[in-house]
């Protein structure tokens, strides 16, 4: 009888899942799917080459040259991010990547499906979903961006534009929305989230958060494009087709929770609390 | 060189909190301090009272009656709420303990200091906050209410309104908000989230996040209030006072970040992504 509070909740996210045809979901395809075993488990990233061609290509070759095995999660902000890569103050080891120009946004030139979400926002003039990513945009400028909701893959840099290159972050806590355009973010994690949850944490007040203790830092174990793998072996991830009726009537589902439940419901959506479905291996049931 | 990023934003909630002075933090009362220690590390939790009288009450008494002690975190759905207690479908164990009358929200009769954060909000018609709390305000209405943040301590509840009273929730992903006025908010975790990101989570497609292995389980392994230890043994805890003048400064800094770094700052602010300041033990500098 208790704690149906969140119960609701959820089954309407199920029910939304489970009420889908095989053509209203895609396949990641493995040349944007990476798979990335930290201490805790495995975590699922689709890269976003639509938004920020040069670092979906960047992070990629990184990847194959196994620039990240071995290395950790060296600042890790409850609330905040998860920095990954090298390190700070360890530019030498990655002379051989030059900094990337920036990608903080993109013209809506190239023309790609917008699903709105219906509700106004604090940050971007529209925001919705592009191919599942969060994403903003702005009619007037013209430009589109993923925006920086929790599991978003976004790269770390210095005071100017364009000094990023290796170093990613994610963010695990309440959306820092403030980043948007004002760092590339160029890919969402599909899956693990809670292995990411569960690294060890640096204090923010020293060090602006990097674990001082290295052996407190969770490795990267290992990080592989699915495309680098035999077919048999890479994982099948789905993400709902946001331009979908499915994905329509979700929406909606959320936006008129069951009154059984809900005596207030609030009707308007937050984007960053509102993701795109997936299904992963045996879920897929075409 | 790398990774100033964050580095920023970080330095600048440093910089509030070094310039100010004794007089504009506030004590935590010893009676409104949860300690609560689990797997991974301590919890402070501060009671909100002022907000949901019954509910404060109510868990004074689980507390002091070593009700938690030895149950656990049973449904833990990442990026949403770790929920706690005896656990589902265990009601006859709560038998001496019936259902409160809901605190979804409570009178602006009261008079609290609001401190308005000085930007819109997707769910309420004004935001800001009072002692500490993030709080929700409808002046037409007359009514003030916790919000569902990020360390929200809130109440769950069966399908009716009045019908929680012993399992508890805390929000551990992008704000809940949806939940606001629904259910009945009455605390906030002040430090150790970290550590509840760190419970094992449940599958959110089955039954609804609750843990099926019992052994998969984290314990809640003891609870107490601060004022049932010895002065010298209570965790001295301070909240800055959300009127004072360091506080609005502090907002003014985030509202205006570093033009160094921030070359498109957005000036709205969101009040879940924005917490009041706390410091704890030897940062206390009176």
């Amino acid at each position: 009888m208790r704690m149906k509070t969140l119960y609701i909740s959820a089954l309407f996210a199920a029910l939304a899942v489970c009420q889908t045809s095989a053509g209203e979901w895609r396949d990641v395809e493995p040349e944007n799917l990476v798979i990335m075993d930290v201490s805790h488990g495995r975590v699922l990233i689709e890269l976003a080459p639509q938004f920020a061609p040069g670092h979906a290509e960047r992070f990629r070759a990184l990847v194959r040259s196994k620039f990240y095995d071995g290395q950790s999660f060296y600042r890790v902000i409850d609330g905040f991010v998860a920095q990954g890569g090298i390190g700070e103050g360890d530019d030498k080891k990655s002379a051989g990547w030059p900094a990337l120009k920036s990608e903080f946004d993109r013209g809506t030139g190239v023309n790609l499906d917008f699903s709105p979400l219906g509700s106004p926002d604090l940050f971007a003039a529209q925001v919705g979903h592009i191919d599942g990513f969060p994403a903003g945009r702005s009619p007037k400028e013209k430009r589109m961006w993923v925006l920086h909701c929790p599991g978003t893959l976004a790269m770390a840099r210095d005071n100017e534009p364009d000094t990023g290159g290796t170093e990613f972050y994610i963010p695990i806590g309440h959306a820092p929305r403030r980043l948007d355009r004002n760092l590339t973010a160029f890919g969402r994690v599909l899956d693990g989230m809670q292995f990411l949850q569960k690294l060890n944490r640096g204090d923010p007040k020293v060090e602006s958060g990097v674990i001082q203790d290295a052996e407190k830092r969770d490795p990267i174990i290992h990080v592989q494009m699915a495309t680098d793998l035999l077919e048999a072996d890479r994982p099948r991830v789905q993400v709902m087709d946001t331009m979908s009726k499915a994905f329509k009537d979700y929406k909606a589902q959320r936006r008129n929770p069951a009154p059984e439940f809900y005596k207030r419901p609030s009707h308007n959506l937050d984007i960053c609390a509102f993701n795109a479905p997936i299904r992963i291996g045996k879920e897929i049931t075409d």
